[in-house]
């Protein structure tokens, strides 16, 4: 398949990626603005999950019902989700109407209204969220895990905490937006069925004039404790495990992930196998990779029963530490014709694509296209994982642990 | 855009049903086969899905590992899931390989080894999965929803109960297969890029000498009460509300989903604008149109903290009976360009389509084009939503909750 990808850099810092996909109807666009909660000052946490949401109740000429109600005259699926470092923004609709999508979308990044009148509103709505997720263990447990495995604040929750969310005024949200919603640092990636010198146009009519501003800086601080046992009156109990690893810009990444996706991710693999196929511990276990720009962590995850709790996490830890023995290549052509294969349907999806080009951006300063990914895969050898896993042994766990009783680490 | 749907109809009743989509590179297939868990047997509750979890252990001439191996060196995505009368196993891979995975899947369906020695590994894969649900009480009390709405067994859960899942022995697996998996009754969907006439072939191949068996009646019991409060402990309050619909081959089907498309679905939606963005009640609310062949339902949701749990009960319930005053022309735009948006994007995917045209015969015994379902949504006006909810308008609710306090119903 014949895949271009464009870039363009605005004066103001501000860049476009696009990856026409000529034979869709469709077309999909991603905003990602470095206004993430790694930002939040101290005792406002959860203060950019709160901005996204009033962000959403009017802008430009449009007031909150008028902007909600244009969005779906266009037909537009969106989404919205506030990541460590930025604060994404994404659609998908009808190729045609993509250029009065982003226009609305200009509007919110540009010219928000952040009604005062509707901040009670908007605050109950994320306390509401936060509060769901207190009642979701599995859920709980990897956000715990996160929470205590980054140096803060790179692994608080975006959702916040009730004190700093009871706190926050319309003020302060104004204040979020003038210092981190900014042309420098953010990015947009459209990808669909589009014309490239079109886009380039419209985005610098919309966006051109914005000024830049100094990037702000996250502070860095420790991180937790390495094992946490958390208790919680339940039959079952969580089990989150996390260990270092290359973030996505570094040359041994696909080493590292291909370790994972040996671990994790397909029906064979090591986790699946022993945890749940052979011995019936768990429904749901898994090893995911995880990346910021500069650090990176395997994140897993296996929930059970308390009886078989203390045998699901010495299974889980066993796992993780024979993977440092290395990975068979009979293992790795798995994971490679399960990765292309999953290429091969994310060039199908415009959605998928337009978030991947962004990310791409942020992560390494360019794009890969698919076929780039598809090459390097190919180009993986067991050996070559092998020396990684050898110089990147799975350790320095941290384990975080959700249930009635704790378990013996 | 052109679209073709292929239909087939062996002697044997099995229906292959496909649809080619040229411009991808991917393929996806969909079996339904007639085994859901409305077959389950009394005291045998967790049947079907204990069977599907053990018909991954092995089949043909591959045992358990070489059976999974050589699914994920065809890159197969795999899925599974245990409906009220099918049980559907689904996939997606390159096109190259979808006749090399449904032949592996012909084995599943017609030679599973269903090994002895791996049920209870089986079994505590399912138990776990029970219990993960009983711990999440979002998933609960939908499902404690659909339990009490429906006649017995078109409401339970497909993972059974502790007892049944107990009690299951390795003979009530076998008799399962033996009653259940059968041609008749048994659905093929394909999506993508695909030669009808070579996959007519193949699948003659495969399945042409399958003997057809009796097709199984599911019973068919009592309701359960129209509101029950079921005590938890939490900060939470989980509320589900269900009301009669009529079934996706019914006449009317259009105007009632349009009608639930109008409470729900879009940012602009009653709920979504009432409930949440209005008086931030809470972060999830939803009402889905929910179908059997013979009967339907609307399903809603939302959860919040138990201080505003009367409210947001009260105020849901009052946007349930005001839809049967109508809706306005400018809500059936909003949604008619919602639906049709979205319609591209199923286009664009094998995944979707190959399990909804599957669906499409179950309940219709005929496949529609997305073009068709276009045309269908277009011709939909507000008088004829209006004059169906003024025939049936929202009422006999059935509400659940799940909370600390009961509320006033």
């Amino acid at each position: 398949m014949l895949q271009t990808i464009e870039t363009h850099e605005f004066a103001n810092g501000l860049v476009l990626c696009a990856e026409p996909m000529a034979s869709l109807e469709s077309a999909a666009f991603t905003f990602l603005v470095p206004s993430g909660c790694v930002f939040d000052p101290h005792g406002r946490s959860g203060l950019a999950a709160l901005s996204c949401e009033m962000a959403l109740r009017g802008a430009g000429e449009r007031d909150s019902r008028r902007f909600v109600e244009d969005l779906e005259n266009l037909g537009v699926q969106r989404g919205e989700s506030v990541g460590a470092v930025h604060t994404g923004y994404s659609g998908a609709t009808l190729a045609k109407n993509l250029p009065q999508a982003i226009a609305i979308f200009a509007d919110l990044l540009r010219r928000p209204h952040l009604p005062a009148e509707q901040l009670e509103a908007g605050r109950q709505v994320v306390i509401q969220e936060l509060r769901a997720i207190e009642d979701e263990p599995s859920h709980k447990v990897m956000l715990e895990l996160k929470r205590r495995h980054y140096p803060n604040p790179w692994g608080q929750p975006s959702e916040g905490d009730m004190a700093s969310l009871e706190a926050i005024t319309i003020d302060d949200i104004r204040r979020h937006y003038q210092r981190l919603y900014q042309p420098n640092g953010t990015i947009i990636g459209v990808a669909g069925r589009i014309d490239w010198r079109q886009l380039v146009d419209q985005v610098g009519e919309l966006f051109g004039d914005w000024q830049p501003r100094p990037a702000a800086e996250p502070p860095e601080g420790a991180t937790g404790p390495k094992v946490e046992q958390l208790r919680h009156e339940s039959n079952q109990t969580q089990i989150a495990i996390a260990y270092p690893s290359v973030p996505y810009r570094h040359p041994d990444y696909f080493q590292a992930s291909g370790a994972v996706g040996v671990l994790s991710g397909g029906m064979s693999s090591r986790l699946f196998t022993e945890v749940r196929e052979k011995r019936g511990l768990c429904y749901t276990v898994y090893a995911s990779y995880h990346t910021h720009r500069e650090r990176a962590a395997v994140l897993c995850y296996a929930g059970t029963t308390a009886p078989r709790a203390q045998e699901t996490l010495d299974v889980t830890l066993e796992q993780l530490r024979l993977l440092a023995k290395g990975i068979r290549p009979e293992e790795l052509e798995r994971l490679k014709t399960r990765v292309k294969s999953a290429l091969v349907m994310q060039q199908e999806s415009s959605s998928a694509r337009s978030g991947a080009i962004a990310r791409d951006w942020y992560h390494l300063g360019r794009v890969r296209t698919l076929d780039e990914v598809s090459r390097l895969v190919d180009n993986l050898s067991a050996e070559s994982i092998n020396r990684y896993l050898a110089a990147h042994p799975p350790a320095d766990f941290t384990i975080v642990t959700l249930g009635a009783e704790p378990l013996k680490v």
